[in-house]
């Protein structure tokens, strides 16, 4: 019995025997070719297949997982054709007369490494992704069907140095107990995608997958990291109940839906959902979230070129209303800068980004900017129940500049005869530790508050989230963060209005019965967390 | 008349005919030297001249300004025999056959780029000191006396593109009224030699000065930055009262020297000094400093190439505690890492600095690092009143672990039969959110507060306080960070310890009546705010 501990991303019990799984990215050898314009025509073939193939993968996923998760293997079809890619190959072939093969070998690695090397966890994501697509043109040219990596029989872990999205996708859901990789980041599309099949994941397991292991048996714990080979009967024994235990957790968890979030003394708390894009409604949806308590509007920015148009927008956020009927969908105006670049708002470089030139301080400075996001979000709101929340309030005059602005938008929609909640309501996010003492001021100002945890911990410990450095000084239940959640819940009751969480800590269930305790009327969660949470409040 | 606008980095009015120095950097032209052996014999005289000339302008300067201000110059001659700086311009010499002259411009121009690359104010100022001295040697191979830079006559206002340090000390006081550069910064050592001697200076004047301008008349307003050339008479009677009211106000403030810093009601403040080095005690002194609030122990760390020893430490914090006799001296532990950073702690780059592994966090990790200063300071408690005050706290466990290191230390010394104040006072900062905001269960564990409101300010509102981007989300009197102090001095003063402000401020004389208010019981501010923060609180 050996055990390894790696980083669990998707949670559940797997126990079977293992597979391994070969990556196909074996050592590509460059060749002198004695005609670069038929090596050309080769690679252009390879790309038309490799684009005819992404299709019908995606119309699969589409089947099996929904639209939102075929989405990725359009992006992927659009990589295959983006003319720098193509040229940067084409070029490769030309100049120096080297079989296909290597040249989008070469071009896979430097646009792999100029992704990893952005300073955006989005756009660093979409190294895997050019890998992806890559790997299959080089798999087609050497006529390869690239998909040797699909399990045969049923009931195989599969283990691999790491997984391409389109590689997890096509594995037959049957066949497959769990994952477990070497390399993988718990925000890759393989996570995400692993997350929505319901299959327990483990990665950063820093074992070195052999041929030979395949046939090992394996227990894959995706709740604690743990990842056993060969274990003893005791230990199988244990992970046996656990597993059952697990399951019939999750079976209980579902009897929950379309229970009413409230404790044996009759206290509610609403239980609403974060979302990062559109397509993020349909699992609110299936694990009966109540509302979107933060629909963070980045993607919008990030995954753009330029400045998303109004319509562009609008129609993004008229979808999520409109999918969501009468339940409340908070919308975050934008919340660039730090973390989040995007290039074409040309922003300086920071020496403390965390500290910088970000979210509400963009849109007071650039209105141009903020009306059009306001403007969309206005027209949205004829077609649902939207609230707007502004990020980073660090004062009551920036909560005044900001409804003026929102204001000066409604007249003008209004001028022009276009539909809008007259209504709307207006919240801002507690994050900042300013926020949380000038609280019963901004709570004059305000219909809501939403505590940003997250960055409420980072700025009042002054501990930057994401320094691995600072665990130790970094104590997620901070008693200092604590008492600011607590004296933000008064402030607002003492004003009459209500008062969430949208950070992490709102889905840790060790912290519910405090939430509970000091009135808090509102949780916003990733969606698989809403179960689980509203388990905990009923059985108080 | 002509007005233009800079940064007023010392207070002042001057008024008078202006003197424009040249800057002695003519271009220095390459040539090619038959016998480079020669030319480096030629360097090694001139660099021999150099240190020499040093030596003489040292020993003046002590003599007219204390031996604080005459360091300047042994750092200075040090330079000049760094074994890198020097076998980069004999190298240069040997393999390129230029001459001397091209060979120490060109080494100039290199390191001053190395140091104003580095992310250290303190190494950036560091780049003007290499420009002078260089510049000093070039001087003497060209037969040039470097000393063209003195004024003649009396009642000059000095103009320049920059001023080197060893231009302004060598300038006759009693013939300068005042300083006008367009290059400089206000912690460059010419805007602290400057403030040393009492003149007004206005750096950053884009005005381009040249030749012709001399013996214009011109104001130098150092308090607001104002320079005005060729003032007409309305506005030269204006100045000439402003300067009589400032030099009257100087004089009341002289008056103060030995008074008690009590309000009319019988309220008392404790008015201590900010100070960042042993030679900074000359000026508490002399502005009647009743202790020093903040000892920056920084400087030991920032000015050494390696961890600065036991020793040398205790040395520095012996000297500065025999200085004060029996008034407090509160010397903060290192707050290295952020914007202060030492090679040779081999510190990681972090994304967000401030909100980094510094200070006392450095001190938990490495306690041997810690141990190191808390001996010294220690042994130096035998010899003055010595408290000591830890950095960035955030948490009851910190200050409980830092008291037991220091408890081991205390131990070791005692076992040693060393001697040290057992009952050495133990402080901390309050300067993250989370400090204040845990104030009540923190004043049970040490003896006093000193309120950094930089920090305070900069982590409270989630502004760093250096980027230049933020000004108007940066407001320095936040109503948060003032209910902030207003929370710490109560928690303090129900705990029955005191609280002081530490940070900038507390010398802002349009809050002094607010932190009376508060109960205040100590301002720490730089010597030279401390007898008008006097006036302040006795015109109460």
């Amino acid at each position: 019995m050996k055990s390894f501990q790696g980083v669990g991303v998707s949670a559940g019990i797997a126990i079977g025997p293992v597979q391994v799984l070969h990556t196909a990215n074996e050592a590509v050898i460059r060749r002198v070719v004695e005609d670069p314009q038929a090596e050309v025509e080769r690679f252009r073939a390879a790309q038309t297949t490799a684009i005819q193939q992404l299709g019908v993968i995606r119309d699969s996923t589409a089947a099996k997982l929904g639209e939102g998760k075929a989405e990725l293997f359009d992006t992927h079809r659009l990589m295959l054709r983006d003319p720098e890619y193509v040229s940067s190959i084409e070029d490769l072939i030309m100049s120096s007369s080297v079989n296909a093969e290597f040249a989008v070998n070469s071009t896979m690695e430097q646009f792999a490494a100029m992704f990893e090397a952005m300073d955006n966890s989005y756009m660093q994501a979409r190294a895997s992704d050019i890998r992806d697509v890559s790997q299959r043109v080089i798999d087609i040219l050497g006529n390869r069907d690239g998909n040797d990596s699909t399990v045969q029989g049923s009931g195989h872990i599969v283990a691999a140095e790491d997984l391409a999205p389109s590689e997890t996708v096509q594995l037959d859901r049957s066949a497959v107990l769990g994952f477990v990789t070497e390399q993988g980041s718990s925000n890759s599309h393989t996570a995400i995608l692993a997350r929505t099949m319901g299959l327990p994941v483990v990665i950063g397991v820093h074992k070195g997958f052999e041929s030979s292991d395949t046939g090992e048996m394996m227990v894959v714990d995706g709740s604690t990291g743990t990842v056993i080979i060969d274990p003893d009967d005791a230990t199988l024994q244990q992970y046996r109940e656990k597993q059952s235990g697990f399951e019939e957790h999750v079976r209980l968890l579902q009897k929950l839906k379309g229970q009413a979030t409230r404790t044996s003394t009759g206290q509610t708390v609403r239980l609403y959902a974060n979302i990062g894009r559109p397509s993020d409604v349909t699992a609110v949806l299936a694990n009966d979230g109540e509302g979107i308590g933060l629909f963070r509007s980045e993607f919008l920015y990030l995954e753009s070129a330029d400045f998303p148009t109004e319509e562009y927008q609008f129609e993004a956020y008229r979808e999520v209303a409109q999918k969501m009927g009468d339940r409340l969908v908070v919308i975050r105006t934008l919340d660039i800068g730090a973390d989040k670049q995007a290039d074409y708002f040309g922003l300086e470089h920071e020496d403390n980004p965390a500290l910088g030139y970000r979210a509400i301080r963009i849109c007071l400075t650039q209105p141009e900017i903020f009306k059009v996001q306001l403007r969309a979000l206005l027209r949205a709101s004829a077609y649902g129940n939207i609230a707007v929340m502004f990020p980073m309030i660090t004062s009551v005059s920036e909560v005044r500049e900001a409804k003026g602005i929102l204001s000066q938008v409604k007249s003008e929609l209004r001028a022009a005869h276009v539909r809008f909640n007259e209504d709307i309501a207006v919240g801002i996010m507690i994050e900042t530790p300013a926020s949380v003492i000038m609280a019963d001021e901004l709570a004059a100002e305000v219909d809501f508050f939403s505590i940003g945890t997250n960055d409420l911990t980072q700025y009042t410990l002054a501990c930057d989230r994401q320094n691995p450095n600072l665990g130790r000084f970094a104590d997620p239940h901070s008693p200092a963060v604590l008492r600011m959640i607590d004296m933000t819940v008064k402030a607002a009751h003492d004003h009459g209005i209500w008062c969430g969480i949208c950070g992490e800590l709102g889905a840790d269930v060790a912290l519910t019965d405090t939430f509970l305790d000091m009135g808090i009327d509102e949780l916003s969660v990733s969606p698989k967390s809403i179960l689980p949470l509203r388990e905990a409040i009923r059985k108080r």
